[in-house]
């Protein structure tokens, strides 16, 4: 007998790789925070000796989702505007509140807030595009969560900082500071090809390639940004982008609503190109729908975002990845775009490559991090199981994850978070409730007094 | 004080009738299985001697969700053929299998299973469309839930019936066995344009004139159908039903993913006529897109339906609002298409009203029947709550339902059904997998076994 530190008993495992397979009453062994083996039941039992047994009679093993794009403090403003025209919504609401309410106390809720939701929700690793990447690289971390953070770059001023120079600075910091936390990674977020001009695009591939880390950017977001690009560089957003060598560093193309042909050929040439699909911020925000089947013939991989919850409105991969399978199949008129299997894929082991862990998350391999989730699908709505990948993408509900590990570490056991003290962020979320409504004023049609 | 039989004192009340809007602290005062009052809390505190009173701090009590299109049953066959081509999918999936297990033990078992996964959704009505009406009748009645059955037509032989005749009798036996039943409402159900000729949807037309009742039928559901049509009527499905008269009567069309103007004309001009939106279905089988901003513009009632659990696969009509929704923006390029607010009209009075039931539950205004759900919007992916519109309709999952009242008899109390047998309900669910997947075979690419 090996002794190991503890052995999952799963009704089923979904590894993920190989594609398309799930395994009945096979065990996960784990040790030392990795996945030691993949086997059947009774033949684990025999092998090793664990210190901690899990049994999930009911219940799918697989590998933690991975939010491949999102703004996670935004949780705070979730609902505060809906329904409105994409300008108005943006530049009458959200930034204006964002001026008002961003600092280190927002961002530290938001992301606590966040960070419960996605992990309760079965999400082991999330990609951040946001302002603050300390204070939630610091929420992260205390909460034993793993995330990839973003040095955001922009040329504006913002609460955070001013010129390019000091995104830079602030960056490079954070860079230095948690570059060797395990379970940080760190990428370059620069805001949006409309928001930086050529030399400041060159100097953050340079900063990239020095580093040797990877670009993390929202592109071809709306077709306002493709009309405009024409008028100011006579060249759509993605060729703009390759002729300054972006793609000559690792490169994820956020949203990619507006491509034509010749866009996916460039793609094509360019192997380091990724897609991030945000599917429900994409329809809700009214901006276009990503050819993701056709970028998927192509062999360009593409993984899933929830974008911010001020679009879409929740942190939810299960839904999202529903919504991505069954908007590939409605908008190409092919039933069979987008299986359950590749959207599951897309929501982890692309979202691992996607981010630059494809080595270390994203499926049930032996020798990877033990970032595994299970799913209880012993709900009405997920009964019976003929097929357990496809009622975890289309009939499972994120509230149907009872147990989470990170690193081998049970963050979740039986529904319940360990590292985040529930009442304390949902008295937060309160307050911050009172204090934006209370300035924000009227913020829907509704009064909400007779 | 006024004696009542309880007192609902939620944080807020979503009553859908006025339009958009939401009170706080208000109360529900529910006697005799009726909505008797909505007024402050403070004010119903002094007014009423309630026996209950049920106190929701954290809840948005609004009416329960109607699913205006479903054959329950099928849940049975959840995920049993996925990602498939309609024709394959359909004809060599779907019909074999329902041939084979079809029998009124499938319809019992399938129908509890879907009543449980509908009440604990907070669906609180739902109307069907599919055979054994009378074991459907039968295991709703039991559970004291609402429905509208339909009277399913067809003139083909099935595991139900053989001839026109013969549905016919069945529904008519079945009319007068349940007519006076007052969680029960009938309609007629005929299978689609495609399947039935001239004279039987005329005589259809004249028993539902005769009753006094509404028709609900699958109508424009694929560009097939209209093709079809189109040889052998030299028809659009739509006017050859015009023509046939068959609008004389409240008539509800399920689907309508294929709609020109011409028929958006036509549907104008014969205000009977109503349209039942399967979003989920619809995508997930890429049969097109119903127009819904479209047809409420032209002042169309649309209701929501999840369809059955084996084309989208499941019954939850929070999903289903909120893929309405978001599909309307991002399929019209307009983001201000169909808001929250009307999402959630589709799912509730609208849904009333296309079952004919308008004047009985689908708001919560005096006098209706009390059918309530109450949702607890404390989870993480809820909060903070700015609009509880916004967050039951854009963020809130299914499973934060909490409690159910169905005439003002509480069906569900703090997530636990009271009148379905939660683990009976399962074993059963479990032996049809077994007895299914024995002789269906290989379901899946994935052989399930490494």
């Amino acid at each position: 007998m090996v002794n190991i530190d503890s052995l999952l008993l799963p009704q089923w495992i979904i590894p993920i790789e190989p594609h398309n397979e799930f395994y009945i009453k096979h065990a996960v062994a784990v040790d030392k925070g990795r996945i030691l083996d993949v086997l059947p039941e009774e033949e684990a039992k025999r092998k090793y000796q664990p210190v901690t047994t899990v049994y999930l009679e009911e219940h799918v093993v697989m590998p933690g989702l991975v939010n491949a794009h999102t703004h996670s403090p935004l949780v705070l403003l979730r609902g505060l505007a809906d329904d409105l025209p994409f300008m108005v919504w943006l530049k009458d609401r959200i930034w204006p509140a964002e001026k008002r309410w961003l600092d280190e106390a927002f961002c530290r809720d938001g992301m606590e807030l966040a960070l419960a939701e996605m992990l309760s929700g079965g999400t082991t690793c999330f990609q951040e595009h946001y302002f603050f990447p300390d204070i939630l690289a610091e929420v992260t971390t205390k909460a034993q969560g793993r995330a990839c953070l973003g040095m955001f770059m922009l040329n504006s001023k913002t609460n955070w900082a001013g010129r390019l120079e000091e995104y830079v600075d602030k960056g490079l910091q954070f860079y230095k500071q948690y570059k060797n936390e395990p379970l940080i990674k760190i990428n370059l977020a620069p805001h949006a090809p409309y928001s930086l001009k050529d030399r400041e695009l060159i100097k953050i591939k340079e900063i990239t390639k020095e580093l040797g880390i990877s670009i993390h950017m929202h592109v071809h977001e709306s077709s306002a940004e493709i009309i405009e690009s024409m008028q100011v560089f006579r060249k759509r957003p993605l060729l703009r982008l390759h002729d300054l060598g972006m793609f000559e560093v690792p490169f994820q193309c956020v949203h990619m609503v507006q491509l034509n042909d010749k866009d996916i050929e460039l793609m094509q040439a360019n192997p380091k190109i990724g897609v991030i699909h945000c599917p429900e911020s994409n329809l809700k925000l009214a901006n276009g729908i990503c050819p993701v089947q056709k970028l998927l013939k192509q062999d360009i991989s593409v993984s899933i975002g929830t974008d911010s919850a001020v679009s879409n409105n929740d942190l939810d991969m299960f839904s999202e990845m529903r919504t991505a399978a069954m908007l590939a199949k409605g908008s190409t008129n092919d039933p069979t775009a987008v299986p359950a299997a590749m959207a599951l894929r897309m929501a982890t082991l692309n979202g691992a490559r996607a981010i630059g862990l494809e080595q270390e998350i994203g499926s049930i391999e032996i020798g990877k991090s033990a970032d595994l989730i299970a799913v209880d699908l012993s709900a009405f709505n997920t009964q019976p199981v003929y097929n357990p990948i496809s009622q975890i993408v289309y009939a499972a509900s994120a509230r149907q994850v009872t147990d989470v590990w990170i690193a081998g570490r049970r963050i979740m056991e039986k529904g319940e978070l360990k590292t985040l003290d529930k009442e304390k962020i949902l008295v937060k979320a309160k307050k911050w409730q009172e204090k934006i409504q209370s300035r924000e004023g009227n913020i829907s049609k509704s009064s909400g007094i007779i």
